[in-house]
């Protein structure tokens, strides 16, 4: 059987070859990672409709059932992702940094590879693809633990992409896969300290909870995102209507999708009728405070509890307030430090917003929808962390880096 | 009584005025710290006296107690390190990076304070100031968690920099103590999610290992240093066991200290005998392999667990090599990846040892004891990480840091 210990050994051993690769290595992995998927297509969804037969009959729902599905067009997408990764710039090797000390020493930063990267994910089969070309190209060896609903498909996806990898010269220790998808494992390799150098979960709240709170080894935090949008007193109000329906409404169940809304009382009544007036249009169940339900009669009163929900779907707590001061309050106490958005006219909120958020993007005037890796000219992402160490915001090929000093002399002893 | 929560509350509240000082409060608070620790001295003095008292009662060793001892002299430099912080450059609010999209959405990433950094120490009272002056001009609330040994000169200093930065506006809760120096309040600290952004630890390998198992806040691990001189094949043996003499007798206690000598068998019998001519001026142990011993017949036969052990003492690991190879693998297994030296004259082998030994410092034909904050130019450090996140090698203003994305729009919706 496979053990989680052995797991991490492979790829402790595979990571040391591969931060060495060359570039063109790694891009021919690439590139035959890319022409397999396209070429064994067919059977990765016979693999695939294995999932998706034991799901049915597990009772998954639809919105489930079809993130775990696979078909030609989404495995063309898996692929042209890796060939996009392919064709990026590699980012191992840049020197950050660089001085001649007075003693002559000569000190440079450079980027290296993180080493080994753990990624634990839920029923997206086509993660597997993402997260290992993403890891690869930055020279860390991946281990991947996807949900069990997907272990046939990530199952298939893997083996092929290892056969690609060796086929360039690379170890195929590089990429590995949990096979047991039980608690036990994922708890394990979130306490393979001295192998795993960083975990990143990438799914719902309660996993990224359960690997805060079990993780041993360094974590980067993704993906929760409570946003708000706060339109101000000052605010054009049909662009505020606007970038709420477009922040609530262009795809609900993600993560920089809007969650809450804050109204300065000053302009409360246009803006919410406007709001509403849009909203309606995908019929969305507004949940307000009292001065909202007083303005907006068909509105559910909001519960304390859906200050801090991050729905994923098409309901939008909405709340008055006093001042631009509240609004940033509210956001500190509720917010999960993902995308926060000001609606303002005025000069002065935009400064004051800006410098008094605490969040991974602080949105004047657009939609909190733009955090993302491709949006932000970053190209593929394997997450967007929500914590503070490391990275935070989109998590690209430049965030799966670290850093070595190198220092060159001629004998210097201090 | 104080409570842990109630520690994360002021701090968290305090960190949101201070992410917004402007760097002149700062600088103010931070003279005004220095001034007060030279004008009540005698105050700090009085204080420590009573903690070396119980710290000789308890049975604390000799250096033990000459770490925790505070006078005139040591207080000076307290304040003049706290003086070198408020003359360093303010590292909040550079931009980093920015792009104008094509949608005309402005992204910029500028560098933001963390929030609330703790910080767990041990006998060193002078750590108190000097993290505290760190985090401040970062823009961090900190929370500080020093030995027992040193309480009541901790308390002494926290209670002075508070007054001194409350004088410059700056709420007291920027600087908080934990009173409590129990194994609960660190434990309890290690788990106050939602309030601790970062945790660094500072001290021994003991320390570190129960904060990485118990931690659910991120951390920054620092300070282990089991570090490596190779003499290769190719090296000037003289500079080769300057080098070697310099790293492991300058100062054996600390971090970049050299631990374990690897000498490349070709060359093995002149290095030893210059190495050991060198060495005996400090009459440094010698616990080497069969084949050292062999060499040198005085050495200690060395056991397995030597190969792991961070001495901090007049005593060197020794082991004959057959190839860089061998000595990059011994690294990579025994290693902490801290700081490795290679002595060689061939530009492959430099090469070959900058590219595969993966440290936070990896020297050619310099002592290791230059991986420091000071050395490296950086000025004042809190730590010398030896994790892969966030920052590695010596911690300092810059590494205090998060970032943030300010996205500016004109409605932009996607």
């Amino acid at each position: 059987m496979q053990s989680i210990v052995n797991l991490g050994i492979n790829a402790k051993s595979a990571a040391r070859t591969l931060a060495c690769a060359g570039t063109q290595v790694k891009n021919k992995a690439l590139e035959n990672i890319a022409a397999s998927l396209r070429a064994n297509a067919a059977q990765i969804v016979a693999a695939n409709d294995i999932d998706i037969e034991n799901g049915k009959a597990a009772g998954l729902s639809a919105s489930l059932l079809d993130r775990l599905r696979l078909n030609a067009g989404r495995i063309e997408g898996m692929a042209a992702g890796v060939d996009e990764i392919a064709l990026a710039a590699d980012p191992v090797g840049n020197v950050l940094w660089g001085q001649v000390r007075p003693n002559g020493l000569k000190i440079s930063k450079v980027t290296v590879p993180l080493g080994v990267i753990a990624v634990i994910f839920e029923a997206r089969p086509n993660v597997t693809s993402d997260a290992a070309a993403l890891c690869l190209k930055a020279g860390n060896a991946v281990i991947l633990r996807g949900g069990k609903e997907a272990i046939n498909s990530n199952t298939a996806i893997t083996a092929l992409m290892r056969d690609a990898i060796t086929d360039a010269g690379l170890p195929a220790g590089c990429i590995q896969l949990v096979e047991d998808t039980s608690r036990e494992s994922a708890a394990a390799l979130m306490k393979l300290n001295g192998y795993v150098d960083v975990l990143i979960p990438r799914g719902g709240a309660g996993l990224i909870r359960s690997v805060v709170e079990n993780a041993t080894v360094p974590v980067i935090e993704t993906g929760v995102g409570n946003c708000h949008v706060y339109i101000d007193r000052d605010a054009d109000l049909d662009m505020a209507a606007e970038i709420v329906f477009n922040a609530k409404t262009s795809r609900p169940s993600v993560c920089n999708a809007c969650e809450t809304l804050l109204v300065h009382a000053d302009v409360a009544g246009e803006a919410l009728a406007k709001v509403k007036s849009r909203l309606d249009e995908k019929n969305v169940e507004l949940r307000g405070d009292k001065r909202t339900c007083a303005i907006l009669p068909g509105s559910i009163p909001a519960a304390e509890d859906d200050w801090y929900r991050e729905y994923g779907d098409y309901i939008l707590a909405v709340k008055v307030v006093d001042s631009i001061h509240e609004a940033i309050d509210h956001i500190a106490r509720y917010g999960s430090g993902h995308s926060e958005c000001i609606v303002t006219g005025s000069y002065a909120a935009s400064e004051q917003f800006q410098a008094q958020v605490d969040a991974a993007a602080v949105y004047v005037n657009a939609s909190t929808r733009y955090t993302d890796g491709g949006e932000f000219g970053f190209g593929a992402e394997i997450g967007i962390s929500t914590q503070k160490l490391h990275a935070r915001g989109p998590l690209g090929l430049m965030n799966l880096l670290s850093e070595k000093y190198i220092v060159l002399g001629s004998g210097q002893v201090r």
